[in-house]
């Protein structure tokens, strides 16, 4: 079967506006956020229809051609990089908010709609998504359901995969699974969208969902406090739970040297009248402005009564509680200030994380004695961020994988929190997986994908 | 192979304690509370170690002897009941719990734990678990798990699902998956956990869990609400969630006839001046009595107002909280005051129960003119059950079953909201499944359990 024949094929099915090949294939489908060395597709084809691709992926599957489907390519594992011999799926054209249920708390919408979208369409009907990341305004939301994407709101109401009704998935053979009833109850035999979310694309792709949106807080109360271990971040955080349960929606833990990194990029005034060992960044929402904030002031001044906290600072207004998160969202500007930043998106049980960061950086230091590391996360929910600048490591990247790796295994932690295996992660994929499972994995891979053509290679081989 | 050679195998593997056969076996394991009729099994063999289980799985697999794992045997669709080639896997003697991490809000604990003893572990760390049924004494968290069950707690915290951090499953060849890392975040591959809750114990055994503990609010106010409609209801619903945002733990709808029937029952007084269409048992939680009451009150006023609601009645003591919700316990004593009850669990699209209910009201009076159905349900979770006498049918349940499935499929609802398919509810599962779904399904269950071992028959034949 030659090439032109499935091309040719392709065009029949969805037409010849939607098949792209060669130099008509814009360069930003070749790779994805992750940095991963740009490969060009055999052709990228953009469907407008669940229907389209369906027939995509039947052709893919009678032509034996691999595909990788693509949303927003904001991924920074790899996952949406295109193979040669394969064709990339993109979602793009797929992007209706196909309805909004304010009574219910649901919303409809395709595959390729930005996360963005899906936040002013929630927000139009005075709800939110449950969760926030980052590149909101290209990610598109079939991607960040097939990485289980989670950034801000994690702590408040999980990961995107909480957020998922319903779902719309093809796979490879082309045959659609139509999972898309909007009931949180709903035990009828296996609960199979959760197959997909998180799969990255290797077992089908994601072409539709029914979100949760959640009443948006009235009332929001945002301070930065000073602590001065660990421990008293975590004790902190659990009082923090009791005195508004479920309405905690960020504990964003700064260690100094990111405190300090931070304050220096941005040419920022220390918050504080010291450099203190720890910050955190605490939201919290409610029914009343200033019935909010007095709860949260007592809490913080209880909490540097006990001796947990050293000095708190509460926003007075939207203005400085902007001020106080430009501190934490130094990560955007990272990549300018780090030649080039080694990013780490690691999970650990609560309690070890603060040991886990202290052996991390005595390694580094033990084997680069100059090396420059930032510690942060968002902690509340377990998930801890470091970033070593590789040029203080004379750019031994994979050393610097291997040492931080090998911690994360002694503390039975994930090698990745939010941002997935893709390509990137998959050396240290047997860190937080046993063979066991891995061969549980393959096997349900083999059953749904027989023919190895949905994203090949990533997460693991076979 | 013998039948002898393979207990005697059982018993080398287990102790001969652990292994009972014939008169030996207590008669409660011949079925569960679905009402199912009794079957012997082969062997009761009674595990006290993830060790036991995974020896006797491969022992099954060498032999070809299928089983049937169990919990609590409280569940009501017969996903419990033995087969009588096969082998009763009772995890009762596995019931420890293992630990508790305050701080972290997470509970370890091993599948033959009683929801109970989970829920009495949380409490005493000044947590709680986020769901709770009826049959707490006696339902092992296993079975809960393998069920998905849901109860009351789902409007705020979700199903039994969305509790589980961790899972130790093992597979029908006796290998074991130790999924038992606690974090939040955790996107490494395949989250395997979610192909085995719900599954109903036919893909694998769990063996252990890590549950997600949450904050247990240091205030609770309770109120029951009459209201004149159905989406009067939701329209009160939805000024809740917006008032107490994340903190409405109970949503409890009962349409008259349920209110009726509950009345007359356990001989209580009308809680309302007037006999209305319908009654809300609402339970939100807090910080603060006071605080809480006070803004339950204001919500509740301006609802009535508003023409939402009729009349109102809050719980001023834990009291009058336990009278209001005396009420909607009524299902305790259904059973002997409906000869007998035929039950119904579905689920449907928030917006469409009120019609729904309707529906179903007329078709079952215009061929039963003299039926007793009554009506009730979590409702903010999208959950209806409807009970219907069956001497006021003819004793015609099967009748009665495909007529209420067909108004199910009729507005797109799920024919098993939280009990689970089983052995009752297979001959509909196709109301709530297209083909391609349950195409799906079957490959996956072919792929971890080629032999076809684990619960053979159970929500659906193969």
């Amino acid at each position: 079967m030659s090439t032109f024949t499935f091309i040719d094929a392709l065009v029949q099915a969805v037409g010849a506006d939607a098949v792209q090949t060669g130099d008509a294939i814009p360069p930003r489908h070749h790779t994805d956020w992750s940095g991963t060395a740009p490969v060009a597709p055999l052709a990228l084809v953009r469907p407008r229809s669940t229907e389209q691709v369906a027939a995509v992926l039947a052709l893919c599957t009678a032509h034996r051609v691999p595909v990788v489907p693509q949303g927003g390519l904001t991924g920074l594992a790899g996952a949406a990089v295109p193979c040669a011999q394969g064709i990339a799926l993109s979602l793009d054209r797929m992007h209706a908010i196909e309805a909004v249920d304010p009574l219910a708390g649901t919303l409809t919408c395709q595959a390729g709609a930005t996360l963005q979208s899906v936040q002013e369409a929630a927000a139009a009907a005075g709800l939110q998504l449950g969760v926030d990341w980052g590149a909101r305004g290209s990610a598109q939301i079939g991607g960040g359901i097939a990485t289980n994407a989670g950034g801000n709101g994690v702590l408040q109401f999980g990961m995107l995969r909480e957020q998922v009704l319903g779902l719309e998935v093809v796979l490879a053979d082309g045959s659609v699974l139509p999972m898309l009833r909007p009931m949180l109850k709903n035990n009828t035999g296996y609960d199979l969208k959760h197959w997909f979310i998180g799969a990255e694309g290797t077992l089908g792709v994601v072409t539709r969902a029914v979100l949760r949106l959640r009443p948006a807080p009235a009332a929001r109360a945002t301070a930065l406090v000073a602590l001065p271990t660990f421990d008293a971040a975590l004790a902190l955080l659990s009082r923090l739970h009791a005195r508004f349960p479920g309405a905690v929606s960020a504990y964003e833990l700064m260690w100094r040297d990111f405190v300090a990194a931070s304050l220096s990029w941005q040419q920022l005034r220390e918050p504080f009248d010291a450099a203190h060992p720890f910050a955190a960044l605490v939201d919290v929402g409610g029914s009343e402005e200033g019935a909010l904030q007095s709860a949260l002031e007592a809490v913080l001044g209880e909490a540097m009564e006990a001796g947990l906290a050293l000095d708190a600072a509460i926003a007075q207004s939207h203005a400085q509680a902007r001020a106080l998160w430009k501190i934490r969202e130094a990560t955007a500007v990272l990549p300018e200030h780090m030649h080039p930043p080694i990013n780490f998106d690691v999970s650990l049980p609560l309690a070890d994380i603060g040991r886990f960061a202290d052996a991390c950086r005595a390694a580094l230091t033990a084997r680069w004695p100059a090396h420059h590391t930032v510690f942060f996360g968002h902690v509340g929910d377990g998930n801890l961020h470091l970033t070593t600048d590789a040029s203080t490591v004379s750019g031994e990247e994979h050393a610097v994988e291997a040492l931080v790796y090998e911690q994360v295994a002694a503390f039975h932690g994930s090698v990745s929190a939010e941002h997935g295996i893709g390509l990137h992660k998959k050396p240290y994929l047997a860190v937080s997986r046993t063979p066991a499972e891995l061969a549980a994995m393959r096997a349900v891979k083999q059953a749904l994908d027989p023919l190895n053509l949905m994203n090949p290679g990533k997460v693991f081989d076979l």
